[in-house]
């Protein structure tokens, strides 16, 4: 309306670039924001990627989100860590996130796939130094994994804090990826005589197994109880 | 026995580089064959890396192990398998697979922690062009991810054999890294009031969901119900 103040809109989408565009299947690339963020959210575990004299490293790590930021912690003597605190303007980094939904069985051995989301986040890592957004980034990565479990712990003190790096990857290079549905045959194949559809994957937790010297009757917690 | 033949045994471990020796926690680091080659079977999902311009990407990707040779497969268009056919003596890589056993909650946030099993394999990914290795590295792939199904499915053609890009990664420079058991809490807060122990993760299978156009009476194979 005329005269009526109009928020400026939060773009739904990541920009799409040269790192982003996929070089096929291109109908399974999307930029957008909350499936992006629904992918991250589900995961707590990332593989980052990083340069090592000019060779590729690929380590699993934990991560955390907050808002359009990924945190990455670990200890000080953690190598990439380590590097982002050395590299100016920070340590070009890929990070990774997958989530395998299905197993996708053709007749033929050429149309087997899988149905997966990921994530490929591109970007510089920077060392954060700052004490106060250093430990909201511990506390994103603790309840990433599980979430309200940061209220229900003791926070990490100053000796604690100091031995652990933290990098962090704005998300302004990102794409996903997905495949869904059922099994594309050609269309001879449909008659052969293998079995042929999807074979899902769950994913899912067992019982907590408690320590041996937890103080008796410490009850699980809701928050655990509920996943 | 003197006089006695005894055969060359069978090397028990991968060397250590600079690349595999751990900057940290290397009592968690193992080069033992035995346990690499466990870990590699447990999985069909790798993150493979590799540089482009400079910076690195990692992009989630099927693979399958004959003996000591891992095989990554895909569209002829796609990139890392793209530029390893046009890089000599073959691309840099770094191909790492990931296991996820549990999470480990503290008393402290600091001390959370996953259980896992990893596999770190550094390496030059060569463009596999004998007709006969590309289609034992086809099947070795499906047959990681469904064991048997080869058998059950149509073979590959020569159409589909030559949309297909293979690339090879021997297994020379590698390493796992794994953490089991408990939780380690510092002394002082152990008789803090929060439950802390493992939450054990596990994967499983759902029900198969045939295609629509499965001919009826096609029943689920016995490798697929054995999974």
């Amino acid at each position: 309306m005329q005269g009526t103040h109009q928020p400026t809109p939060r773009p739904a989408a990541y920009p799409v670039t040269d790192r982003t565009v996929p070089t096929r299947a291109a109908q399974k690339a999307s930029y957008d924001k909350d499936l992006v963020h629904a992918i991250l959210d589900e995961g707590y575990v990332c593989h980052l990627g990083f340069v090592r004299d000019g060779a590729p490293v690929v380590l699993p790590t934990l991560y955390g989100r907050v808002g359009e930021v990924l945190y990455v912690h670990g200890s000080t003597g953690s190598r990439p860590l380590r590097m982002a605190g050395q590299t100016d303007p920070g340590l070009p980094v890929c990070l990774t996130v997958t989530h395998v939904d299905g197993l996708v069985l053709a007749r033929s051995a050429f149309h087997h796939s899988i149905n997966y989301r990921s994530v490929v986040v591109h970007g510089l890592a920077y060392d954060v130094t700052d004490p106060e957004e250093k430990r909201a980034a511990l506390d994103a990565v603790v309840d990433q994994v599980v979430p309200g479990r940061v209220a229900d712990s003791r926070p990490a003190n100053k000796k604690e804090l100091a031995a652990t790096a933290v990098i962090r990857l704005d998300l302004n290079e990102v794409s996903a990826k997905t495949r869904t549905g059922g099994v594309n045959d050609e269309p001879e194949d449909l008659a052969l005589p293998h079995w042929a559809g999807v074979l899902p994957l769950r994913k899912g937790y067992g019982t907590p197994l408690p320590e041996a010297d937890l103080a008796p009757g410490t009850p699980v917690p809701d928050y655990l109880a509920a996943l």
